[in-house]
C-alpha cells in the first residue's frame, strides 16, 4: 500500500523509464479514469488512444508511445503489472501478534509471534509460523503445522496432522486432510479402510475456495511447491502433484495418481486413479484422462487425444451424420443385391 | 404460515373458485392424506381419482373435476402452487432485531433494524439492510454490503467488499469474493496477480450450497438480478451473468465470460474463458462450451453443437463401429489390389 | 488403539496363524521400516523379498512365505487390513459427555450422553444420540435428529429437520438439507418453489467434504443405508439412493432420480433428472447418464453406452479422420461424375 516513485517501480519490474521518474505513485488505476498518483497499463496497441489522453501519472507498457504519463517499458506487461499490484496490495500477513478474544486456542498450541487469529477460529494442539493469518471460523486440528506467512481464509478446515509449508494460502471453505474414499467390499457392502496418512502442501501452494484434498491411506498426499489449485477441485488420497502446476476450477483427480512438474489442467478436467502424467503435460478444459500421459504436450477430449487430433476429430463430427446416411444406404443396397 | 380462506388464496393466484370459498386453509397437504384445513394440487389427469375422494379442503388444478374439495382453477398449477406455498412458508426474514450474544459484530458495522444475526456469525465493518438474516457461523468481511431481506445461511463466507442487492439468498458454505485464479508465468513458475476487484450480486439472486464466485481482477464479477445458481458452481473472475438466468448444479464458468439474460445452463455444464453467450441460450446438462454462442437456441454436447444435431450424432454413434469395420476392410482390400 | 496379540488379530480377521501367535502388536506399520510391535501386509508377490527381511512382528498375507514375522493368512488381504486398521484406529466416538464451553446448544436440545460437542459448534432444538461427535463449527438446525455414534466434522451444516441414522459420518463443509433448486417460470423470470421436504441419511452413510444434499420439495431426499458418497458431490431434491452404493467425488445427480442398491458411480459422473437406475449398475468415471438404465451392468461414455461398446467406439475414433477424408473425396468424385 506504500506510495513510491516511478523510478522505484521501474527498478522493481526491471523496466526502463521514459519521462519523469520522480512522480509519486500511490496505487493502480484505470487509464481512462485515473488521476496523477496512479499507474495504469497498456496490454495491446488498441489502448494507444487511451494512453494519449490519460490523466494517470504513469503507465506500464511493452513499447513506448505518445502519452502525458511517465512510461515504464518492460518485456512482459503482465508480469510487471503483477509485481506492481503486489507492491500496492501485498498478500495478508500478520505484523502484530493478535489472537481474537473469541478464538479458541489449545493451551499447547505453538504460535510463533506475530500471528493473527480471527474471531471464532479454533486451533487445536498445532504449530503456526510467524506472519501467518488464520481468519474467522477456520479450524486447525491437532498436530497441524503451518509454516511462515500462511493465510487460512474463513471457514476453512485443516484435519489433524496436515502440514503446510511457508506462504501457503487456503481460501474460504477449503478442506485439507479429509478421509480418503477408501472402502473394501465385504459381501454386498462396504468396509471402511481407515485413512492413516496425511497431507503435505509445500511452500507457496494456493488452494481455492471449497477445494478438498484428502489425506493418504498410509503415507502422504503431496502438493508440490508453488502449485496453484483453483476452486472446487478434488485431490484424492495418495495423489502426488509436482511443483509449479496450475489446476483450474473443478479438476477432479482420483486416488494414487501422480502428476509431474509444471502441468496445467484446464477447468473441470477429470483424471482417473493410479495414473501417471509426466512433467509439462497440458490438458484442455473439461477433458477426461483415463490412461497414462507419458509425453509432455497438449491433450484434449473425452477421453483425451493429442489436442490437435481431437479438435480436428470434433470438427469432422459435423460430417458424421452424412457419412452414416451413406453407410446405411449402402448397406441397404448391398442387402437388396444379396436378396 | 398464516391461515386464510380458499377465496383469498384464489385471489393470490388469480384463480377461479368452484365450491365453498369460505373454507379456512392452514397449509399445504398431500391429497391422499390431507385433512380439511389443507390445500393440495392436481398436476395431471391421473390424479383425478385421488381428488374424487380426498379429505383435503381445497385443491389447485387446471381443469375442474369431481371432488369434495373446494377447487381453485388456474392457468398454471406450478406457478399457483409456488405462490400458495410461499404464502404458508415465506422465506426467512428478520422481523425482530436480534443479534445473538455469541455473534462477533464490528463496532462500526451498520445494521438497519430489524436484522437477525445468528450464533457465532462474524460481521466486519459491513452494512446490512433491514429484514436480513445472517445465520450461524457466516462470515461477512469488511466493506460487505447486504441489501434488505437477504438471507445468509450457516458457514457461508463473504470476502471483503462484496455487495448484495435486496432479497439475495446464499446457501450454506457458499463463498463470494474469493480471489480470482490469476497468475502469470515468470520463468518456470507462477506469480500471483492480486485480485483487486469485487463481486456484485443483484436483487433476488440465489446462490446454492458450496458455490464459489470469485472477485474480479479489476472491476466487478456481476450476477444479474433474479439469476438463480445451484449448488457447487464456480463463477470465475470478471464473469458477467445477465438477469433471470438459471444455472443448475456443478456449472463451471471460466474467467471473463459473459452470459446474456434468461440463459439456462444444465447441471455440470463447463464454459471456457473469454466467451460470449447471447441471451436465451439453453445448454443441456454436462455440455462443454468452447466457443461463442451468438444465436439464441438449444445446444448440447462436448463440445456443444445445436441440440438436435448432437442428439442425432450421438444416436448415430451406435453404427460407428460397423462403419469403421467396413472402412478397415475396404482399405485392406484396396491395399491387396494395389499389391 | 489397544495393544493385542497376533492370535487375537487372526481371530478378528478370520485368519490362520503361522509362527508365534503370542507376539504383542500395537499398531500398523510398513514392512520396510516397522519394529516388532507392528503388523504389515503383503498384497502382491513382489513384496516377498521385503517380507523375508522385515523387522515387523507380524504380516497379513494371502499365501504363506518365508519371513521372520508371524504370519496371518487370510482370504482377502484388503478386508483383513481394513479390520486390523479399524481395531487400532477406530472411528471417532464420544465416550465421555463433553460439551465445549464455547458451543451454543439450544436449551431444548436433547443430547443422550455421552456426546462430544466441539468448540463453536451450534446446536438448535435437535436430538443427538449417544456416542455422537459434533466437531468445531458444525451447525445443526432445529429439528435435526442424529442417531448413535454419528460424526459431524468441522464446519458442516445440517439444515433444520434433517434426520440421520446411526454411525453416519459427515466430513468437513458438507451441507445436508439445503433448498432444492426449484423455480417455476412466470413470464420471463423465476418464482421460487419453497422446498418443504427434508433429507434422511440412513445408517452407516458417509458423506464427503463439501458434498451438498438438497431437501425434497415435498417428502424426502433419501440416501440408503451403508451408501458412501465422496467429496464435492451434489444430490438434488427428491433423489432416492439405494443401499450399499458408492459415489466417487464430483458426482452430480439431478432432481427426482432414483438409484438402485449397490450401484457404483465413478468420479464426476453426471446423471440427469427424473431417471431410474436399477440395482447393480456401474457407471465409469466422467460419464453422463441421460436415460434410464434398466439393466444391471457397466456403462461408460457421454452419453453412456455399454462400457465395452464405448471403449471400442472411442478407440475407433482414431480412424475417424481417415474415414471422413475418404468420405469427402468420394463425395467430391461423385459430384464430378454427376457434372
Amino acid at each position: 500500500m506504500s506510495e513510491t516513485t516511478v523510478a522505484a517501480l521501474a527498478a522493481l519490474v526491471g523496466g526502463r523509464v521514459i519521462g519523469d521518474g520522480e512522480r509519486r505513485i500511490a496505487g493502480i488505476g484505470d487509464l481512462r479514469t485515473a488521476g496523477p498518483d496512479r499507474i495504469g497499463f497498456v496490454r495491446n496497441p488498441s489502448y494507444a488512444a487511451v494512453a494519449a489522453t490519460t490523466g494517470a501519472g504513469a503507465v506500464l507498457l511493452a513499447e513506448s508511445l505518445t502519452t502525458p504519463a511517465s512510461q515504464i517499458v518492460v518485456a512482459d506487461v503482465d508480469v510487471a503489472f503483477a509485481k506492481v499490484a503486489l507492491h500496492f496490495h501485498p498478500l495478508p500477513q500478520a505484523r502484530v501478534h493478535e489472537v481474537h478474544a473469541t478464538a479458541v486456542v489449545h493451551a499447547e498450541a505453538g504460535l510463533e509471534p506475530p500471528v493473527a487469529v480471527g474471531p471464532r477460529a479454533v486451533l487445536g494442539r498445532c504449530r503456526v509460523g510467524a506472519g501467518s493469518v488464520v481468519m474467522a471460523g477456520a479450524v486447525l486440528g491437532d498436530g497441524v503445522v503451518l509454516g511462515r506467512d500462511c493465510v487460512v481464509h474463513p471457514n476453512a478446515t485443516l484435519y489433524p496432522g496436515v502440514r503446510l509449508g511457508d506462504r501457503v494460502v487456503l481460501h474460504a471453505g477449503a478442506v485439507v486432510g479429509s478421509d480418503g474414499f477408501g472402502y473394501v467390499r465385504e459381501g454386498s457392502t462396504w468396509l471402511k479402510v481407515p485413512q492413516l496418512g496425511s497431507v503435505v502442501l509445500e511452500d507457496d501452494v494456493e488452494i481455492g475456495a471449497g477445494t478438498a484434498i484428502d489425506r493418504a491411506t498410509i503415507g502422504l498426499t503431496r502438493i508440490g511447491a508453488r502449485t496453484k489449485i483453483d476452486n472446487l477441485c478434488h485431490i484424492a488420497h495418495n495423489c502426488v502433484l509436482g511443483t509449479d502446476c496450475a489446476l483450474a476450477a473443478g479438476v477432479m483427480i482420483a486416488g494414487s495418481t501422480s502428476i509431474g512438474d509444471r502441468c496445467v489442467l484446464g477447468g473441470a478436467v477429470g483424471i482417473g486413479g493410479h495414473l501417471k502424467l509426466v512433467a509439462d503435460v497440458r490438458v484442455g478444459g473439461a477433458s477426461v484422462v483415463l490412461k497414462d500421459l507419458l509425453q509432455a504436450g497438449e491433450y484434449m477430449g473425452h477421453p483425451v487425444m493429442e489436442k490437435l487430433a481431437w479438435l480436428r476429430t470434433m470438427h469432422g463430427l459435423h460430417d458424421f451424420l452424412a457419412m452414416r446416411e451413406q453407410f446405411v444406404e449402402q448397406r441397404r443396397a448391398d442387402r437388396k443385391s444379396d436378396g
